[in-house]
């Protein structure tokens, strides 16, 4: 990173990612074909043609990416080193703006029974709608001096946020991670964050005493108290001006941790290469997020998964036209219907530049990327490499 | 590593790991075909067809691993981090079980003259029956409280291993490495290996008394002492329950280093088949080790290296009828008959699992593997990789 950093030079040439969450996938048994190759996508299959294609391993071998880590690695952080602690990934994902100084934690509404002990840690998971209305009891209280956020995330599980001077997140988790116990104490872990230990006491006994009468939903849990962290932006490393063009809250927060501009988009890739015409002479690099395929392969749905490509390939000739110096389509990780979630499987990805030495993959497909020029490597060398093709990057040493 | 041990979870699924020891080779002249080509394997091609093949490194490009870190590679340890002391290593060798707080030297039978120097520091490579008498005549001593074991290796070679309390294996070798100086006087080389020098020099004294009369072997040489190391085993990294299924001592002894269970198998690979069969409901993960390919490759014999490589490949067919989730095949290292010993040369690795994306191999064998959808890769991949087709690994990060 170091090394790219001084050789990166700003310059007009345009860059565009284009990720297709949970790319990836795995042979249909009956035709032997995965998702991406039984999908009919002549655009991408004439960028490949043209371009340079391979496989990337997110994080490493036979690891499993979340979401955070795959997108990261895409942009050009080692998902190993840029870590975000549980707290904040949580408030970035529902799209909360979490400011210097914040800290986040996640929530659970849980049951306890008279004696305060815990007979469920979900509370019998009850529905969002109810998680929203609690989460509104409780939102908006100052402690302190330090004001709260409490904002539903799905089912039992919500966000709090602590904003004020002089927090440090350095809290043990209330949540004891089993039953037929109390909820542990809140306790600080350095001098630093008594500050906000006492304040998170006087939050829980308080929502003690609000939640008594909702049971089942008659107690809280906190875990992963933690800030945002704060990384040289995109900016600083690569010398460029990014922006995202992604509809879903946790991608919108991962690009602005790594220092893009947040576009205005539509959920749909005809939405969001519109967004990309519109805004195409501000910036050098833009990042798109197409979450149908991933959506699509968590549910086991492999004819959808194949369509929801279909509709992206179609979409991608637009992108095409306005002709960027150097285009990456790629996913985050692999979301194999058979799987049913997220998987290890290394991810296709081309890249297609003026200036790439273009090998024999004809078709956007896993088993092609195998015989692709750009082999097998780790994802966070894609940013490294599109500088590259894009002119970006002098010569390193004399 | 600590990333895999974060998102390990224990699980009933079963991995089969099958090393045939020094698999890979070179191609015979006449054919260019290397012996794992030209031997018949329709077991082993018909694995590779379902599943996924590629190349191994065991320690890196051009290094030519001996057994230890060819193996710790296989079983997930990186082998230039994981290192053992070469008199440890002789120990485990040979199948002497090493305790904590033991330490262990290599030995040579050497000749001197009367002026005490060195005139054969292999004393003609005396037989090795002769070798056991010599090791029985000092065998069992206690000196000081401590007790030494002295046992034979092979032909000038022994161990000599202390067992007491207060050891330090900080000890200079009294092997000088030539010939026509005297033997180097022993050494410590901290002050808390004070106490074995000093029972060291007193053990050198009374084996040259021993062995005035037994010329050639009339005096003896130390080197390389140390204790067997103690490492986070398999199960504490992997939360695996492994048993190894080896008939060797040196790969008994490697295996119990990482913590697995020793079962007792005769020598032949059909042998350690029937013993897997039986303790197959007792464990989660197997390693079978199958020594005759490196022992024909030693012997620069290559229609030998062919026959046992068919062999192995006719019993594997029961393996398969276990219907292990994951089963790898592949070898430690290189071992080519035409250079009759280990090589560098990347290892031919298949991985066959219900969740692996096949690639287009049809043929176990080092051209083929090639073109395999695993790439070429470090071989402390390949355990994290079967623990991920085995379903037991976690995603990272959310």
């Amino acid at each position: 990173m170091e090394v790219i950093q001084s050789i990166a030079h700003p310059s007009p040439a345009k860059i565009v990612l284009l990720v297709l969450d949970g790319l990836g996938g795995l042979p249909n048994p009956e035709t032997g074909k995965t998702e991406l190759e039984t999908a009919r996508t002549p655009n991408l299959d004439r960028l490949a043609a043209n371009g340079i294609c391979g496989l990337i391993d997110p994080v490493g071998s036979g690891i499993t990416p979340g979401s955070a880590p795959g997108h990261l690695a895409l942009f050009g952080y080692d998902p190993l080193h840029f870590t975000i602690g549980r707290g904040a990934l949580e408030a970035i994902g529902i799209g909360f703006e979490l400011e210097r100084g914040d800290v986040a934690a996640r929530g659970n509404f849980c049951t306890v029974d008279e004696m305060g002990l815990i007979t469920d840690r979900r509370a019998g998971r009850i529905p969002t709608e109810k998680c929203t209305e609690l989460c509104q009891l409780l939102d908006g209280q100052v402690i302190d001096g330090i004001k709260l956020f409490v904002s539903p995330v799905k089912e039992h599980r919500f966000v709090v946020v602590f904003r004020g001077d002089g927090l440090a997140p350095d809290i043990g988790d209330t949540d004891p991670q089993q039953e037929g116990v109390a909820p542990k104490l809140v306790v600080a872990l350095n001098s630093e964050a008594e500050r906000l230990a006492g304040i998170t006491r006087q939050f829980v006994e308080q929502a003690r005493e609000v939640l008594a009468g909702h049971h089942p939903a008659n107690m809280l849990l906190l875990r992963g108290f933690a800030q945002r962290p704060h990384w040289p932006t995109m900016s600083e490393i690569y010398r460029l001006k990014p922006a995202a063009i992604a509809g879903y809250p946790m991608y919108r927060g991962l690009a602005k941790l790594v220092g893009m501009d947040l576009l205005d988009t539509g959920a749909s890739v005809e939405d969001e290469i519109a967004v990309l015409k519109e805004n195409y002479s501000g910036y050098d690099f833009f990042f798109l997020h197409v979450k149908p395929p991933d959506a699509a392969g968590e549910d086991g749905d492999f004819d959808r998964k194949v369509r929801v490509i279909e509709q992206a390939d179609r979409a991608i000739s637009e992108l095409v036209g306005l002709e960027p110096d150097v285009i990456v389509v790629t996913g985050d990780h692999s979301t194999p219907a058979l799987l049913r979630g997220h998987s290890w499987h290394p991810v296709p990805v081309l890249l297609y530049s003026k200036w790439c030495r273009p090998d024999l993959v004809r078709s956007f497909g896993e088993s092609d990327c195998l015989a692709g020029g750009l082999g097998r490597f780790p994802a966070t060398q894609i940013l490294p490499l599109a500088m590259a093709n894009a002119l970006k990057l002098s010569k390193f040493g004399a």
